[in-house]
């Protein structure tokens, strides 16, 4: 992760990727979270490797192009995803 | 609408169908909670109508079945997307 | 609509509007669909008005912005549309 | 697995999971599959392990009430995520 960016909260830097657990109380709430999660990823042209089981999505954020590091777009796509979970 | 039916708070009984209209902030937040509706919907194998532009989500409940009257079903969608709004 | 557009095939200009009824053989597939043509309009942050009951979708493509007559960028998420349905 | 199920066309017995990994060509097309097969999971109440990456989605089916095993569900499910990739 290049020295500039700040890991936003809630999210962990695991194996050079930022990576969020979250718990839904139901499969609806989680995928609709995940949906709303693809239009910003979409838009952003920058999208997660993430995985769900019912009411449990866990996301990880990283660059490939810049070798699997960290970079600005995960940051930014991991506080989008913070300001969601916010409102 | 059968005379033992109750419209749900925040729906009205507009030409035989429930009908409630929701703002968004945004597109992203209307149509994360229509796949929650989706959802619900197809489980219960009863259908809105429902209109979308940006922010908006007008929603029209109705029994087909019936001869477009207001039945038990349309109730009970109007119910769990209400739960929906408030979790 | 400015003269230089051309309407997309498939497409009908209603009310100053590019329009399409789109039926799918079921609700599964019509939200299947109406989740893709979400990616698209908000990548574009241009968005339709649309109407959905079981698998019929209609879409109506106007700009607000230029006093709801069809411009450039209607043009193009019709065609997108268009791609989708062919892909 | 018991001795009476089939490993459906295109998926593979891992783990005691049936799973299947898709490749779709955008991540549009990928979620659009998604937004399908959650629909699909919520009617039956039975839901997939499945992890996404742009065009990639891996899904593994199980059953946690019969300790992990490959149950009719299962099966049920995996058929009917075919039938969608046929369509």
């Amino acid at each position: 992760m290049a020295d500039s960016l700040e890991v936003p909260t809630g999210w962990e830097l695991v194996d050079d990727s930022l990576t969020r657990r979250l718990e839904f109380g139901s499969f609806v709430s989680a995928f609709g979270f995940m949906s709303k999660v693809a239009l910003l990823a979409e838009k952003m042209d920058h999208h997660p490797t993430w995985t769900n089981t019912y009411g449990t999505v866990e996301i990880e954020l990283t660059t490939h192009d810049s070798g699997n590091k960290v970079g600005s777009k995960d940051v930014e796509l991991a506080r989008q995803i913070n300001s969601l979970l916010e409102s």
